[in-house]
Order: structure tokens, then sequence, then C-alpha cells
């Protein structure tokens, strides 16, 4: 159960910055984006990106988009935008170029997500070659500056309901956009506040009195000299609870025209002759995919949010190695932080998950990169896309929330001195949990769409007894594997021939675990649903309503399922034994440690009794001491450089 | 299981600001402290301690002494002086005090906290009739502005390895005050960066050679006009992550002298022969004495705490209430968000929570008050007081900031919006887990505490086999009865006769299981203490520190325990049966929630099956959706004035 092999010697690459194995550990986790994220490492110092927290709302602002202007004409954060145009074409680049950039600042990040990542991809993906080639060499460098005006006062996660119209005007080949009532005003919106020039607005299409859905229009709202333009009122949302470097502002429009080229128009548009055309027939399949392809946005925050936390835990780990309290009964010396088991289990736990996310962020942004190559040819790998974009982005802005406060907590009161960046982190990352979609509403979705795999496995038949006896042929349609699957197949078929198949380590168990949750939990939401779709239509959303849940609860144990096994191929993909042995540690920890807190369920279905549940919080606790004298190359293997954390405690 | 009487009209005392119920339940839940409550509800504006939550570092330190002064010259929040000094000479009421002012603003509340409470308190409590006359009146209207100069940079929790000294000279009959090493700087010291005149310092106290322990001297950091005093050194420690009207700072002290008459000296001093002099012989036995008298600060941060919280609850249910979000199926009226099962689970046992730590409170502010009057006659009573509130102090804060929490996500991206004040909330309240007692450091005092108490009843027996057995005795002896005891053995006892003791909302059954848990879990960690204490003096740390997880989880029993008997001290105590019958479902959802929440808990050691289990949970819900017609009564019961809750989303 110990990791015996020695560390190894600072070679002449890594330098004295960072341990060996700490680079072995950082190249793992890099994995395809290793070269990458090296060159942010080697090339892009704290005062490119990171922010001075005491900023007050004027300055941050307009530090944001000095720095932002600045990375561009480096070269940083626009890989996604079409070579074309002077980007790299590369989804998959442009999240880790996110996750990077998160690593510095999350204002800065978010001001970059919006004019790179949601108003620079809705003209990518929801315009045509003119408005590529009108718009997208602006908005790289910045100059043209653009805001994504979906959500509204009245209808954030509801976006189908928005009050915006977009109305075809043939008299004069006009669009006019208007927002008819005070709820309509457009909220919460980056680039807003203070230097949007242009806005990419959601509204209601209206072509001959019929509405054939939500489509975007590109709205002038300020002059090239930020000065106003006429029937554009723009708010000023002030200060929030963190993110002071994104002008957050509402837009209301009262009957603004816009040429008919400003229509994106790549799902659905009005032609030349007035007549309104898509090659989509479905209103509802054209709203779907036009939404569909705005997917990256909410890929970038599961992962920006995974990357504060990183650097989070790099600067609790490395002060608790460092920060001493309390005696050694006797012997005198004080003891270091982390050499008390509760500080332990506040930190290797989620330095653990941090592994395992980071995994599966690299997964997922592969994942999206055939999606976006394939270009609507597969449509089924698109909707698993956006299961799995809105399970990991709940999952890792939760996780996000919730670590980086224990993190701050494990630092004590010097955690609390914004001097040592803890705190910027924890109310930046605060509004990852309910932007890019709602956190609640994104795992109903995810848990939406696995019924929607079940009943087209299973279809009408009755559940009841079918479910047991087919739980394997279940495992290979319903269960969708992710490109773990032929390693995850391997280590299930050797354990099967190994007697030592129910030790707490073994990976086929963990595996078997996640898996049999997953499925137990979907299956019996399954039934439950069926049950609640039969009753009188008064009763049908009290029955559907009290499945919420038992829906949270799948959603959680599907993406549970689906990092484990990102983990388990990530290892497999890396070269080095000695890291991969270290990682498969880390590994176990991850596993146990979601097993721990799904001890509930486990038992409540007679998964394991209460002394295994027993003996695996205390191998919970013997991997977090095993782990212990690895904590500053695990931690250095997140890959935040250490000249990035901004940290008082830290220095000196 | 409905409640089925009608709401009652308003009356006129009511007005139309609040339910009949609500005032009921504001009424109940204020218990003997409501008229003092009420007072601040009808006396006190917004204007008066609701801070602008946009106000930065110097701006926010000036409003909050500004209305400190305002506030103490009309009575509120001195009533913990002495009377012959112009205060009431009530400690239980300066705790409710607090609590209200934590309604208004945290920063308002810490500002009064480090003022009257720590270094007010500090006068009072550690220094005699010379120091009361002397210091007092001042302290009071905030003239004299004075610090509670305990945590060094380098020891918050081991307070008893602090470095400052404080050293007797008998050739001047002077003290000098002497911080010797970087490290002994006093650290985040509230009234330090700005406005504190005085310090009450924490340093070793050297007479002759012999160092007698840590001892208080209050010494000059400011001139009158706020200039420098020789020899004190002050640092600001600037932006935080809240509280940004308390101005936290450093104090290094370099050869500072003070007259004789300065070491606060109520329990050991320097006498006029220059002999040293302590009515405690034990100099261990003298640092506890001292530092329980501080008891106080730490009851007034868990309620203050969980007044914010309360305040959080009511924005985000006021919300939930108005805020609709997507239709009714078929019928099309777009549904409130707190009519989601998911939006009730979470805000509906947090509300349950905060009514159950509400009774808690107001029983731990007696108890308070009955160990201040005995002054030092009843040290059991003080021991058993001194661990109810650390108990207490890092529960409410750690639910507070998760709950705070909950309640910003739960209103959306409106949530994260400064003008809708739970920002604000969230970051203030942030530190409590830290300050005034690190929680983890805390839960563990918690724990030993309890180990005391099962030894003095156990002695040496071998504990195996001997627990069972005698398991009832232990429930009398052991698990020290709050002041419900009479009501709860009368539940218990009524309950043996009937059937339905089983029954999920069986109040007898809630106490068992509670009890059971404190019980079981605090004989464990006995055993396990016992052989670590066994084991050779090179492996003790680690033979201890494997039970760490052990001790938390031991405190937290005993606290949910406590908390459970007051609430139903406090439904006893309800003289209108309706209140009480709403209190009633209220606590079933608190004692259910809280079971739910330890469920892994009870099925790994068999006190209930997988089946079981799940009925808990299913119970829960039912709960949820029966108490959401009362959501406004009961967060009007919570008590926090209309007009404080300073959130834009709830006006218009």
């Amino acid at each position: 159960m110990t990791i015996t092999a020695p560390d190894r010697p600072r070679t002449a690459e890594t330098g004295p910055r960072i341990t060996a194995t700490g680079e072995g550990l950082r190249r793992a986790l890099d994995g395809p984006f290793h070269t990458l994220k090296q060159r942010w490492r080697h090339e892009v110092s704290a005062d490119d990106f990171v922010r001075d927290p005491t900023l007050g709302v004027e300055e941050a602002r307009e530090w944001a988009l000095d720095k932002l202007v600045a990375l561009a004409a480096r070269g940083f954060a626009i890989a996604g935008f079409p070579e074309a145009q002077g980007g790299r074409g590369s989804t998959a680049e442009s999240v880790a170029h996110f996750e990077m950039l998160a690593m510095g600042d999350l204002s800065l990040t978010i001001k970059s997500g919006v004019q790179h990542g949601l108003w620079g991809g809705a003209i990518v993906n929801l315009g045509t070659s003119w408005h590529h080639e009108t718009f997208l060499p602006g908005t790289i460098t910045g100059e043209l500056t653009g805001c994504f005006a979906m959500t509204e006062l009245g209808h954030g996660s509801d976006v189908q309901s928005l009050e915006t119209t977009i109305t075809w005007l043939p008299e004069t080949c006009e669009f006019e956009v208007n927002s008819p009532t005070p709820t309509a005003a457009k909220a919460y919106i980056g680039n807003a506040a203070a230097h949007g020039k242009w806005a990419a607005v959601f509204g209601q299409l209206l072509v001959d009195g019929v509405n054939q859905g939500v489509h975007v229009a590109v709205v002038r709202i300020r002059t090239d000299d930020l000065g106003p333009v006429p029937g554009v009122v723009i708010g000023d949302q002030g200060h929030k609870g963190g993110l002071l470097g994104v002008d957050n502002g509402t837009l209301f429009f009262d009957h603004v025209r816009v040429p008919r080229t400003h229509l994106l128009d790549r799902f659905g548009g009005v032609n030349t002759e007035g007549v309104y055309t898509s090659a989509i027939e479905s209103k509802n399949a054209r709203f779907f995919t036009m939404l569909g392809t705005l997917v990256r946005g909410r890929i970038c925050v599961g992962g920006g949010a995974a990357s504060a936390t990183r650097k989070a835990l790099s600067i609790a780990t490395r002060y608790s190695l460092k920060r001493t309290q309390f005696r050694l009964p006797g012997l005198g010396a004080e003891i270091p932080l982390l050499d008390y088991q509760a500080q332990q289990r506040k930190l290797l736990p989620n330095i653990a998950k941090a592994y395992a996310y980071g995994f599966a962020m690299n997964e997922l942004a592969l994942q999206l990169q055939r999606v976006t190559d394939a270009a609507g040819a597969d449509p089924k790998a698109g909707r698993e896309l956006e299961t799995r974009a809105a399970g990991m982005k709940a999952m890792l802005t939760r996780w996000a929330n919730d670590t980086i406060q224990v993190a701050r907590e494990a630092c004590g009161g010097a955690g609390y001195l914004t001097e040592n960046g803890l705190t910027l982190l924890r109310q930046d990352a605060d509004v990852f949990a309910t932007f890019e979609g709602e956190n609640t509403v994104l795992m109903q979705l995810v848990a939406k769409a696995l019924l929607l795999d079940y009943q087209r496995t299973w279809g009408d038949l009755d559940l009841r007894g079918t479910a047991q006896a087919t739980a394997r042929m279940l495992g290979e349609t319903f269960l969708e594997r992710t490109t773990a699957r032929s390693v995850i197949d391997r280590i299930l078929t050797t354990a099967n021939r190994r007697p030592e198949a129910q030790q707490l380590t073994s990976r086929a168990w963990h595996i078997q675990l996640f898996e049999d949750r997953e499925r137990h939990t979907v299956e019996g939401l399954a039934k439950r649903m069926r049950a609640a779709g039969k009753v009188p239509a008064e009763e049908a959303f009290a029955a559907t309503n009290a499945c919420q849940q038992h829906m949270l609860a799948a959603a959680r144990a599907h993406t549970d399922r689906v990092v484990l096994e990102a983990f388990i191929a990530g290892i497999d993909a890396t070269g080095d034994p000695y890291i991969a042995s270290i990682l498969s540690k880390v590994c176990d920890l991850y596993a146990l440690a979601t097993i721990e807190e799904n001890r509930g369920w486990f038992m409540e279905h007679e998964r394991f009794d209460g002394s295994r549940s027993k003996a695996i919080t205390e191998a919970v606790d013997a991997l977090c001491l095993e782990l212990r004298p690895k904590a500053l190359e695990l931690v250095e293997g997140l890959g935040v450089e250490e000249s990035w954390l901004n940290a008082a405690i830290l220095r000196g």
C-alpha cells in the first residue's frame, strides 16, 4: 500500500521550480494539451493575468479589457476561431486556453469568455461566412466588443419563453428588435455595462405573423467611441458578489431596426424574397440545434471553475505544509497543519477530485472537438455531449464553490485576508453555479436525457422484473461507455478471475459500484416517471415534481461514473509507470471518497453493509495519510505555476 | 399530517407588516427575549444599521464606528456592562442584542463585538473595580476605543504558546510589554488598523524570572487624536473577504511600559510589594479560568451567524414565492420557484434548522447568565457552558456559511447582484467559521470535554460489554440533560406506552436516535482514545491523530442532540396551541432532515435499515410540501423585519 519509488532528481527541463514528480504529474494531467498549457506556464507571467484583488469595479473592468486585448495579440485564448480569421479552428484548444486563463483571474477569464467565447461563438456557430468575415477579425483583437444577450429579467433558465421580439418588416427588408415589457430586458449581460459595441440578441422571430421561435440578431448598442445608440437603453448592474472585472448590465430595445443580413441565419433566416427558410422543419428541433452549438460555453465554465479550485488547493496545501500549530506531546516540535488528520481530510480527497475532474475535462474537450468536426452529422454524439457538458458543469462548479471555501477555512484567519487570494477565488467562482445554466436545472436536463436513452432502449416494456434479469445487457446499451471502454472492460474481465476482486482498492469493484448506482437510480427514476405520466393532467405537475430530488440523484450518479472512467483512461494513457502508480493511489482516493459520500445510498440498497462502510471510511483515512508525503508533488501536478498563486502567506 | 387551523386575521398590534401567524412564531422563537427584540423592530430602522454594500474599506470603517456610537447612545447593544457603568448587567441580553445587530449588518456587529464585547468584556471579566471605573464609561459610548489583542501571527488556536511577554520591572514598578519575534505580532485584531486607542494585550507574565502564564495588560496604542504612541508598531491588514467595516490590523510592541495597575488582575497580578499573587494556584487552571470568562464572544458569534442566515433565508424564500419560471404543462401559468421540490429542499429544512438553532441560542444565553451570576461558584456549569458554546459556535457558523450560499444560489443570477444583499451576507459571515475559535479546533474541544465527562463517570473500567448493559444509566449520567429534561422524560415515558412509537414523526423516536448516536459515538471514541493512550510515546501523536475525524463526529452528534432538546423545550414553552402545532411540524422536519443527513451512520450501526432510511427521505419531502403554504409565515417568524432585508429583488 506504500509508494516506494524514490523521488527523482530535478531535470534541466523542470528547472528549480518544480519537482520531477510534480512535472510528471502535470504532464499526465495536461494530457493532449500539455504543449499548449506549458506555453502558458513559460510565457505568461502573473503580471499578464493575475489581478490585484483590491481593485474597485471601474479599475477591474478596465484591467480585464486591457489584459484580454494584450493576451489576444499574443495569440492566447483565441484558438477557437476559424483559421481564416486568425484562429486555429480548434474548439478543444479553446477550452484548454480557458482553463489556463482561469488559473490567473476569473474576471479576465469570463471577460474573454463573453467576448471570444459567447459573442464570438454566436457569430461562428450561428452565423454564416458574411458574419464571420464582417465581425470576427475585430472580435478576436477585442476591438469589436460584443455581448451575448440571451437571458432576460423575466426568463433565465426558460429560454424558449423569452419575450424579446425580432420582427421582419417586409416594407424595408429589416428586422425590428423590441423589448415589449420591462421583464423582457436582457439582464446579467457581460460587456453590456461598459465596453460592448454590439450584441447578439436572442428573441422570438416573427415573420408574417408567424413565430419561428428563438433566433439571434446582431444589434449595434454603442458607437465606436462608446456613445449611445438611439433606441437602446443600457443599465449597469454594478457591484456583484465577485467578478468585478466583468461589466454586467441590462439591455432594453425600443423598436431598434437592423438590416436583413444581421440575423445570424445558419439554421434559419429570411431570404431576399422576404420568406423564412430553414433546413430544420420543427421549431423545437431548430431551437435545440441552435442552443446545442453553444455548448462550449458550458464546458468552459466547468473547466474554469476547476482551475480556480486547483489554485485554491495549491495555496491551502502549500500553506498547510509550512504552517505549524500546537506541539507534539513530549517532543516539543510544532506540528505542520497537514500532519493533522482533519486537515488531510479537508484537502487530499479534494486534490484527488481535482485530478479526476481534470482528466474528465480533457476528455470532454476532445468530445467537443469531435462533435464540432462532425458539423451536425452525428446528432446522437451531439446530444451525448450536451448531457455530459451539463452534468460536468453542474458537478464541477458545485465542487469548486465548496472546495475553495474549504481551502480558505483550512488557512484559518489568513485565508480571509484578501492578500492571500482565496476569498477572491471564492467570490469570483460563486456565480459559476448559476450562470451558463443554473445547476439544478442542468442536472434535471441530464436526468431527462438519461431517461430518454433508457426509453429508447426499453420502449414501453413493463420494467418490473425485466430489469434485474437484463442488467448485463442494460449495462452495455444504456450505460453509454466513455472512451475508456476498452480499458474498463479489460479491468472488469481481469478482476473476475482474481480473488481480491472485493478488496477496497480493486478498481473493478469501484467501477461496478459506480455503474450500479447509476443504473439503479435511473431505473428507479424511470419507473416513477412512468407512473407519474399516467396520472390525470391536473396532477401531472405534482407527480413529476415529486421526482425532482430523484432526478438530481440520477444525474449525479451518472456524472460520477463518467468521471471515474475518464480518470481510469487517463492513468492508462500515462506512459511513466511511477507517475501512473501515484495516480492510481489518487484514483483510489477519488473512488473511495465518492463511495463514502454516497454510502447512505449503497447501504439503503444493500450494496454493502455497515461494516464494509466503516472499512471504506478507514481506507479513505489511510489513503490520506499515505499520500500526505506527496502533497507538494500532487499540487504541483495540478499545474498552477507557483508564481501565479499570488498569496502573501506563501512568500518569504 | 396537515395543518388545518385557518390563518388568523391581522391584529392591531401586528399591523399590516406581518401575518398573525408570523407574529406568533416570532414571539415563540424570541422566547424570553421577545420584548427586547421587539424594541429593535419598532425602534431601529434600516438607516440605523443596514450598510450600503458597495462601500469601500475606508467608508465602511467610518460607517461602522458612527453607527456603533449612535446605537450605543440610544442604549442598544450595551446591556452586558455593569449597571454601575450604565449597562444592565445582563450577559444574556447582550447576546440577544448581538443577534439583533446581526440582522442589520455583520461589520457593525463585529465592530460592536470588538469594542463592547471583547475589549469591554476583557475589562469587565478580567479587570477589577479600578479598571471598570477607569475604562468602561468611555468604552460604552465608543469614545474609548479598544482592541482585544490575543491572536498572534504565529499562534492563533494555540493561545498558551503566545510569544508576547509582559515582564514585571521591580525597579520602576511597571510592566514591559514586548513582542520578541516577528511572529509574536498580534494579528487580525479588530479596531487596530484605524480606530483603537487602547488594547488588552495577552502575553506571558514574567515576574522575577518565573512565567506565570498568559495574562492581560491594558496598553495605550494611539493618542486621543489617533496619533502614534512610541514603541507600538501598527499594521493595517486592509482588504478582506468581507467585514470591510472592521479595521483589522497587526500590533507589534517594542518594549512598551505600562503602570502596575494596567494588568487586568482579577485572577492574578503583582501587588504593591512586587509579588505575584493569585487565588488560583495552578497556572493551567488560571489560564482556563481566564479564558472561560470570555466565552460570551463565542456564543455571540454563533448567534450572529444564525441571524445573518435567517436574513438570507428570508430573502430567498420571499423571492421564491414571487419569482416564477417555466409553465405548468397544459395549463400555462408560470410556476413559483418555491413550488419546485428542489427549491423546497434547499430552503425549508434550513428554515427548520433556523428555528432549532434559535431555540438553542436562547437556552445558551440563559445558561451564560446563570454561569455569570454564579461568579465561579459552579465550575461544572462553567465547563458545560464552554463545551456547549464551542459546539454551538462551530455548528451554527458552518451552517451559516453553507446556507447563505444555498440562499444566494436559490435566487439564481439575481442572488449574485450586490443590490440583493446575499453576497454581502455570505462574505461577511465567512470568517465566522475561523475566528473566535477555529471550528475544527472547537469541535475537538467539545469531544475532549465529552470524553472527560465519560471518564469521570466510568473511570478506568473496561468498557467492553458493560456499555450495552448500562446504556440506560449512562443515558442519565453522561448525557447531561439540557433544561428540557422534564419534557423529554415525559415524551419518552408517554411514547413507551403508545403503539406508534416507531412512527417517523414520533418525537420519542427522534430523541432516542439523537441520543443513541451521541452515546455510541462517544463510547467508541473513548475506547479508541483509551487504546491510543497505551502506545509508546513516539507513536502517541499518530494514534490520537487517527481519531480526529471520530472526535468531530462525536462533537456533532452531541451538539445535534442538545439542539433537538432545546427545540422541544421551546415548543413546550409556547402557550399558543396553533403556533405550537406549526412548530411541532417544523421540529419534525428538523429532526428528520438531521437524521437523513446522518443516515449513513445509522445504517452502519444498524439503527435502522435501508427501507426505513428511504422512508425518512420521503417523509422529509412530504414535510417540505406540507410546510410550503406556510413559508411566508415561517420566515416572518424568523424575526427579521422586512424593511431590514435591503434586497432590490423584493421591492416593487
